[in-house]
């Protein structure tokens, strides 16, 4: 097979290798003590951070050599053709305060269209990802296929969203108007929360103000397990999408969801 | 030896072996499907609750059968000698969504003072305890005893909070006006906050309207740790405390996190 898309069955499959290199970088660093450095924006960053993504730009551009590389520490840009974005640790407050739910993510675009990702929580042993058109979880028990539930009512609904903080005024009323018509809230979880969504346990989750680097490699896992996930307008996640994000386990579920946000949103 | 002392010697060495009574019935139900009721206070509680705390009380009944038990599902009361209190699964939301950061709690109180803790992570195989006036850490790594940070500056602290939902509008206000002093602030967690502060990786724990059950095991954990621990008002958490917690990992800290609280309550 060559061309376009055995190109693109190749990097998803080198996806599941790529696990191996993040988690050698990670697991020196988690619960030992380190610097933390605040990004312009803020947030903080670790030496763990940025040498587990040299690491995984590394391994990439030997096994793609002409593929584009854009990762958060880095930087760098997407091309028209496949690229790779990575989030070498997502959750990084979690992981400065020793708390095992943060997770390296890694996006596959096409165009500036996601269509391969991995969560690897090295923490916890657990990883979900996608391969030939399904959504994947393997963990010490083994790996199967997962799917989203079959949730379709907000008011049987449980919700996750990671931090208030995350959220500007308005964005947080607008979570609220749901929130408040689900059966009940968790926070924090970071990337773990739409994890759970595609494996059935949780129902929505929404975030805003989320970057390229966040969302692209959860949008494949999601979608191939069965779950409705768009911007808070309902339009397509790309590699250009506003940082708003509106995951729901059913079709049905997020139609409501998105109702509730858009009546929000009018009032302001 | 006999008398009080060696008696709650002996209760506190039995609590590193209640951990494999309830594990071995969370086990059975994390991730399965089952029903969820809603109590009367809109919490949630599943048949695990239930069955894990029925076999907790067989347990200590058993070993101690002159012992008062109080649990969360079950009910009951202290009495003025060694009593036990149960928490079954403290993060009920985080279990029922596939979470694993939820745990068992289960203190001892003496004469309504808390004298000894265990919080149990079943399914990240973690359980922070007291023993001989020590707090230990147990992992597959093995046991070491722990200490909380030298924290002693609000602006280098990493706070922790389970829920914005689990606060008052005036208690989240209080909250707040500490939270933005922080170098950083996490969500969600129950009880594992505790367990990160007494194991020196968060310096900074505060919540309100807690229960009894969710408070016990807690604080001799905390204590022994170095960490200090009070209501809001800055007096000792005992079984009939109002259920507002400042856990802080040093003195100094704790003091400019109660002057922070005092102030935001002084302005409603």
């Amino acid at each position: 097979m060559s061309g376009p898309h055995s190109d693109r069955a190749a990097a998803e499959a080198f996806l599941a290798e790529l696990r191996s290199v993040s988690r050698a970088v990670i697991s020196q660093y988690f619960r030992q003590s380190f610097a933390i450095d605040n990004k312009a924006d803020d947030s903080p960053v670790t030496i763990a951070d940025r040498a587990a993504e040299a690491a995984l730009r590394q391994s990439i551009s030997a096994a793609f050599p002409g593929h584009a590389i854009m990762g958060e520490e880095q930087g760098g840009h997407v091309d028209e053709g496949l690229s790779w974005i990575i989030d070498p640790i997502d959750g990084t407050r979690s992981f400065i305060t020793g708390r095992p739910l943060f997770g390296t993510l890694i996006g596959i675009v096409d165009g500036g269209i996601p269509v391969s990702g991995l969560i690897d929580m090295p923490a916890i042993n657990e990883t979900y990802r996608t391969e030939d058109g399904r959504s994947l979880f393997e963990s010490a028990a083994g790996t199967v296929a997962i799917r989203s539930r079959s949730c379709d009512r907000l008011e049987d609904a449980h919700i996750a969203t990671t931090s208030p903080d995350a959220f500007t005024a308005e964005g947080w009323q607008a979570f609220t108007s749901v929130k408040d018509k689900c059966a009940s809230s968790v926070y924090g979880g970071d990337c773990y929360n739409y994890a759970l969504l595609a494996a059935g346990h949780l129902d929505i989750v929404i975030e805003h103000q989320l970057g390229a680097y966040d969302m692209m490699a959860l949008v494949p896992i999601l979608q191939n397990a069965g779950a409705c996930v768009t911007d808070w307008q309902g339009a397509p996640i790309t590699i250009n999408s506003d940082g708003s994000l509106l995951a729901c386990a059913t079709r049905a579920l997020h139609q409501d969801a998105l109702k509730c946000l858009h009546s929000s949103q009018a009032q302001h």
